[in-house]
């Protein structure tokens, strides 16, 4: 609670630890640590507080994965707003994850691990913010896992919250998108150097983990985009075995997955993929009814007509449950031909949406104070 | 020459074998053997023969993967016309393959099997129907890949051809539909019993195969199909392991890729995918330049609404070529909701659209033949 935040736009990853974590699986994990990064100066009103949550392989470093978004002057104005970014438990870039360190055994958790949920990532996020003294949040804010992660702040903490900002996401996850991470799944385990997750003394499964990563890949683009980007030119070098790929498209996905295994731990790619999967705000009531208790909050939701990995529908889906919880909701479906990829790249139409949204919220905020 | 067809609806897999075969990467494939089966009579006049070409895993078994289109009574009406199905060359079913004797070593090919094109796969059935003595087809016909042949043969051997129904297919494979074949190959040699190829005295490579397949279903399915099929449904027998893909969809593609890989050869997996990515009617002329010695066949093309792998754009364009090199063509858009799997279990209009079709080619040819 006595930890200061930085005065200025720069920012480093930071740690924080606490004790213990009930998840909703019923087991406790501890001691969580969650890496964080902020940026610019929380008021004295301690109202001008946003949290960022990053997608599937993200980590807090918000300022690079969301490089178009956050920044001073940016919508994400870190001039403006104190920006907050952790890193998912069950990740691999500083928080508690399957390649920590079992406390119970001194060995990395592997598959010891216990199943996490997009609830129990926004759980430990109020943690921190917790530490960080910060009572309400202007926003919370995400695009894909990352607009899970808002959504489940509304349901779970929805008097922590003022607006929630969900990009590209979904309510649930569909069949197809289970499917397609499934394969990325039986993937990694069907690397011989998985070892039932215990890899970690030895060669990880790059291979797995590359071929998962290409699937995802595949999803995260359009069809027009990759027209665009690679059509059926053949790549430069052209490799010397018959089936090395010969496409550019065919290079260009197997060079993102050899790049990602540099990064990435596969039993995290197992934890979080499975957290997504089984995220559905509408398991055990409907959708209005579900969002009940946060009618106090404003949504901002918005959806890319090229993303067919979370369609508009989706996206509609909300707005409509929204709409029926009498809650204010704002949705746009941006016209990007990025595909999904687009809530990372897109800047002309994203950029404004964000901005404009977060600075009536903010206003509102001064003027409840003011009052 | 000499071998006679079958007189009734009955069949069983025959094989033709003929010296060799000339490629389009100009090496020389032989002995070259084709599995094959016919269904119906040839009649006197050797008018009513129907070239059947299946799509990526099939084999000349028609009756059995397109039992809804191949049989008494059906739109491939076996008491009406002489129909044929062989397996492509580079597969598994009877004809030379990868995984067919190589003569020089007396081993099984692997990757020393030439690079086989959808055109070469043409080629050999074109010897196919020299031996049958069929001076001309009624029609070639084919769903996805099988379409890609059915187009082949209209370009490299037009006057041997009345008509083409092309099925769910296209003109050339997409980036995204490149990727989704590179992910599998990569998933296949990958897998370390891929031995570079030469695993047929060992295990093959089950893992990588049944992984390329799963991503294959998926894009088979329609997100609709899926929802309707699995939805978020767990399975009945949820596996002990921390990710066995406790969604029924999950344990859906996990059976099919475990079944898949009874029955396929991960190097014909390899070398026939590759035949399709290389498929690209446009690669050397616009399309209707290379229609141009087409027009005297009559052209049927239908695609399937919810077919997102062979989406309906990639129809249209083949069409428009067509009627640009001023070829007779039919189109229709059809309303399943199976995605791009609706050409082998959609019946209700592609049953009576192909069927008024093929009497109407039918019709044409015996009012010739009666002038």
């Amino acid at each position: 609670m006595t930890e200061k935040p930085p005065v200025d736009g720069c920012s480093e990853t930071k740690q924080f630890t606490f004790a213990s974590l009930p998840l909703e699986s019923g087991e406790i994990l501890g001691p969580v640590t969650l890496a964080y990064e902020t940026w610019g100066t929380l008021n004295r009103e301690r109202s001008n507080a946003i949290l960022i949550c990053h997608a599937l392989t993200g980590n807090a470093h918000a300022t690079s994965w969301w490089e178009t978004m956050v920044g001073q002057g940016k919508a994400f104005d870190t001039e403006r707003y104190f920006v907050i970014c952790s890193n998912v438990i069950g990740g691999c870039h500083g928080s508690t994850g399957p390649s920590s360190q079992n406390p119970t055994t001194g060995k990395p958790y592997g598959l010891d691990f216990p199943v996490i949920t997009i609830g129990d990532m926004a759980a430990a996020q109020e943690q921190l913010i917790n530490h960080l003294g910060i009572e309400k949040l202007l926003a919370v804010a995400g695009g894909s896992m990352g607009g899970m992660q808002a959504l489940s702040w509304t349901v779970k903490f929805p008097s922590r919250v003022k607006s929630a900002v969900v990009i590209a996401s979904a309510v649930r996850h569909s069949p197809q998108q289970i499917a397609f991470n499934e394969v990325g799944r039986q993937a990694i385990m069907a690397d011989p150097h998985f070892n039932k997750g215990q890899y970690y003394n030895g060669n990880p499964p790059e291979r797995g983990l590359a071929t998962a990563r290409m699937v995802g890949h595949i999803t995260y683009m359009s069809d027009q985009s990759m027209e665009g980007k690679f059509g059926r030119r053949f790549r430069e070098n052209r490799s010397a075995t018959k089936f090395g790929g010969d496409f550019a498209v065919a290079g260009y996905l197997q060079y993102k997955g050899d790049a990602f295994v540099q990064r990435f731990d596969a039993n995290s790619y197992l934890y979080i993929t499975q957290a997504v999967d089984l995220f559905d705000l509408t398991a055990l009531k409907t959708l209005p009814e579900m969002l009940q208790d946060s009618r106090g909050i404003s949504f901002l939701v918005l959806s890319f007509r090229s993303d067919w990995l979370y369609p508009s529908a989706q996206s509609k889906e909300l707005v409509r449950g929204c709409k029926l919880a009498g809650i204010d909701v704002t949705y746009a479906e941006l016209s990007s031909t990025y595909g999904h990829d687009a809530f990372l790249l897109e800047t002309e139409e994203e950029t404004p949406l964000v901005g404009h949204f977060l600075r009536r919220i903010a206003g509102s905020v001064e003027i409840a104070g003011h009052v």
